[in-house]
């Protein structure tokens, strides 16, 4: 009969490998799209419609920023674990869990100036971490414009030296071009330059200026590090290229206080067979000192909270426990997520699944995946096939992050999925003052929820834990 | 025969109305397509390629902020004098002329910060004319927040004497959304209001505020009115209706100052045979105190001075006089136009035609034309058929104005064209920070050169003056 099979056939079963799927555990999740369509007919029609927008602002609003080492996210922490302990919470048991040694960094009063050869003021946000310029005060220099790290290296470190360096690298990707939010006060410094002013990371811009976070290596000279528009930066290398000096006045009195404490928020959705088995739903609570970080990452978080909700307030109960992490201090690289990992990184066995949104909600298109690609991945695709009626059927497989907090756990051999969104517009409002309420919708968010709550729940309720990679089926 | 004609050709013709075209004007018109295939080449391939985007960023990284009143303005008038009187000129006779008694409004220190239910900067643009806080003070008192005029007068006295309104109005279009701009401020006074913070007229923001012109009535109690974003706007709202008390604290000491002079600047490119007929390309000269106007207009009068520039590089000369004019204070209530309207409104015979480019030069579609409907119409409709191979052979018709400042002659009769872009991100940027080069495009700035060029020429050439609408052919 194999020969029979004609071409078309053929490439089909090559492409979605179903050839390798059990068919038992195909049929299991087929047998799911009644809950799966009780879900979305709930949140897209019944009493659940909109309340993940409405929630969101809710929180936003009232825990605008939320950066580490600040009194409003522990605010916000306590308020949502109020929330989850709460008579009308559906979750059976919430705690916080301490994480020690985080970094403390507060904005101070900052400003700059192009003062030479005209006057124009530039918006600036210092880049967490920076130090400030001199006693806080107005930093006076010339200004050299370099669009890449080879032009800097390029130079003389005489005509470096006591400079500003301006970066007008431009906009490639968001993973290429942050690189130069890291480096660029090092690299500038071994120069001697006295402060560096960096294009910021986003593809475009109205005056925005974005933050985030840059460290200096071990044996760095320290050098304020602090973002400039595209506008502006393209600005300074235009009048740089006619040769006219350029001078600059900056000021940022930004500070790096003793160490703190913050907090991972966990809440869980016991299982009823398997309670120790766990299928994590996250998303970090923390942001930056601008805007209210509604799209990154509150909104991530979120539909989280309502996609468990959801599932409870339908009567179901899987096998497995959900459970909700809100990541404290992804912000400062992750810390949060790097501290419950290394609490939990000699009980991995219970980790069945792990899924994260950190790439904004405005239009969820299906889930990137890593883990094992047969049946694994076979369980992934079937999941996404009953989300047609939300549109977000589409699965990408990747050996790397699906998504930053749950790194960790991925890169241990934790299968795991991140929300797929279009992330067309994410990165005009990442890290910047634009990141509110106004980029979300609610009914993206609303589709983010179902996605969430059908793959949590089916994931959670499988007969057979969700497969681990083994070295011989990882690709 | 008449009675044969199928209604397709019926419709067509009604459509076209090419049976009232004069056809030795068609065809006069239509001998200009190697004129306009040479124009075309020497701006897409030749030496004049790239050039107005050159020219552009000279001009506006030297003169940022060309705001009334100010030196920058001045200076910059100066610069183009010269330029149009150097050597190197392709003008017959440049000059400046006065326009006095024209408001000097200044922008001082401003701030404005949500101090209760939480804590929040906002970012704020005072708006031309408005007072300042008392004494330039930060100002703090407890909001309103409305979406409408008439959700404002539907409110007591009571609920809003001695508070500060806030606007979240939405954006319906520039030309209905700008009345809050306009009347917010003193239709808040009205019920006893001490401020308004109104909603930035535009369809996206990343927390960007707009300026622009706003007037007190005559007997108007003045409070100050001033610019804030789309984001806290909508923010403002979504805790205004949770109850809670929103209390505000802005400062703004910006200051009205004695009138001031400024000039038009006026540039012929004399006529052959009818130097005294005069076929105007202008665009506006000054911007807002924020951004470069790059866009808003430094980009619309540019592509005149090239457009001119570069017919003289052909060997070209039309047998009408090409006059460049660079309008000031056109922000302040197109002042500048009306004042030198007003000194040439008794010889509106030598004025043939008037064209503007004030809506941006992004990605020039074709032309807006007001004037004669026969003829007129014809001549507009055949130079656009020229231009098929810069994409700009697009044609409407308005009985309003086509562009701002040329609403003057043609609400007297003159007949006029205003550049037609596609605008679908100039209220992104308008009277923000953010009308920088950055949103200039070299490739769409050669274009509509082209398309200028081309159509100030041929017009200019004519063997008769553009027909001048009468009561009889005028819809």
């Amino acid at each position: 009969m194999k020969i029979q099979i004609s071409l078309l056939f053929a490439i089909l079963f090559v492409h979605t490998k179903s050839q390798e799927c059990d068919p038992a555990l195909i049929q299991e999740i087929r047998n799911y799209r009644p809950v799966a369509e009780l879900i979305i007919e709930e949140i897209l029609h019944g009493a659940s419609k909109g309340l993940c927008y409405e929630k969101l602002a809710e929180f936003v609003d009232s825990y605008q920023l939320r950066i580490t080492g600040s009194q409003v996210l522990e605010d916000s922490i306590d308020y949502l674990l109020e929330q989850y302990q709460g008579e009308r919470s559906v979750m059976d048991n919430t705690w916080k869990e301490s994480v020690p040694n985080l970094p403390h960094w507060t904005r101070g009063e900052e400003e700059a100036f192009l003062i030479e050869p005209v006057h124009k003021s530039m918006s600036i946000l210092a880049f967490g971490g920076s130090i400030a310029t001199p006693l806080g005060e107005p930093l006076v220099a010339e200004a050299v414009v370099v669009t890449s790290f080879d032009e800097l290296r390029s130079l003389d470190a005489s005509q470096v030296s006591g400079k500003i360096v301006v970066y007008n690298q431009g906009y490639v990707s968001y993973s290429q071009s942050v690189n130069y939010r890291y480096k660029g006060a090092s690299e500038a410094a071994k120069l001697g330059a006295i402060a560096a002013l960096i294009e910021s990371i986003g593809p475009f811009s109205i005056n925005s200026p974005h933050t985030g976070v840059m460290t200096y290596a071990e044996g760095d000279t320290k050098i304020p590090a602090i973002a400039i528009t595209q506008e502006d930066a393209e600005m300074l290398r235009r009048i740089y290229l006619t040769g006219e000096r350029i001078v600059i006045s900056v000021k940022s009195n930004s500070q790096t206080h003793q160490p703190i404490t913050s907090h991972n928020l966990i809440a869980d959705y016991n299982g009823t067979r398997y309670p120790d088995k766990v299928v994590v739903v996250s998303g970090h609570i923390d942001n930056w000192d601008v805007g209210q970080g509604a799209m990154d990452d509150a909104g991530g978080m979120m539909i989280g909270l309502i996609a468990v909700e959801v599932i409870n307030s339908l009567g179901l109960r899987p096998k497995r426990t959900i459970r909700n992490i809100l990541w404290t201090a992804e912000e400062q690289g992750l810390l949060g997520a790097e501290h419950y990992f290394n609490t939990q990184k000699n009980e991995l066995d219970k980790f069945v699944f792990v899924m994260e949104s950190d790439s904004g909600t405005f239009d969820p298109q299906g889930l990137t995946y890593t883990g094992d690609r047969r049946n694994g991945e076979c369980i992934i695709k079937e999941i996404l096939s009953l989300l047609g009626a939300i549109n977000a059927t589409r699965y990408q497989w990747t050996s790397g992050s699906v998504s930053t907090d749950i790194t960790h756990f991925t890169d241990a051999g934790v299968p795991g999925a991140g929300l797929w969104d279009t992330d067309g517009q994410y990165f005009y409002f990442h890290h910047t003052e634009g990141d509110m309420m106004t980029v979300e919708d609610p009914n993206a968010l609303d589709r983010a929820v179902a996605l969430w709550a059908v793959a949590s729940y089916i994931i959670a309720d499988l007969t057979d834990d969700f497969p681990k990679p083994s070295p011989r089926t990882t690709n």
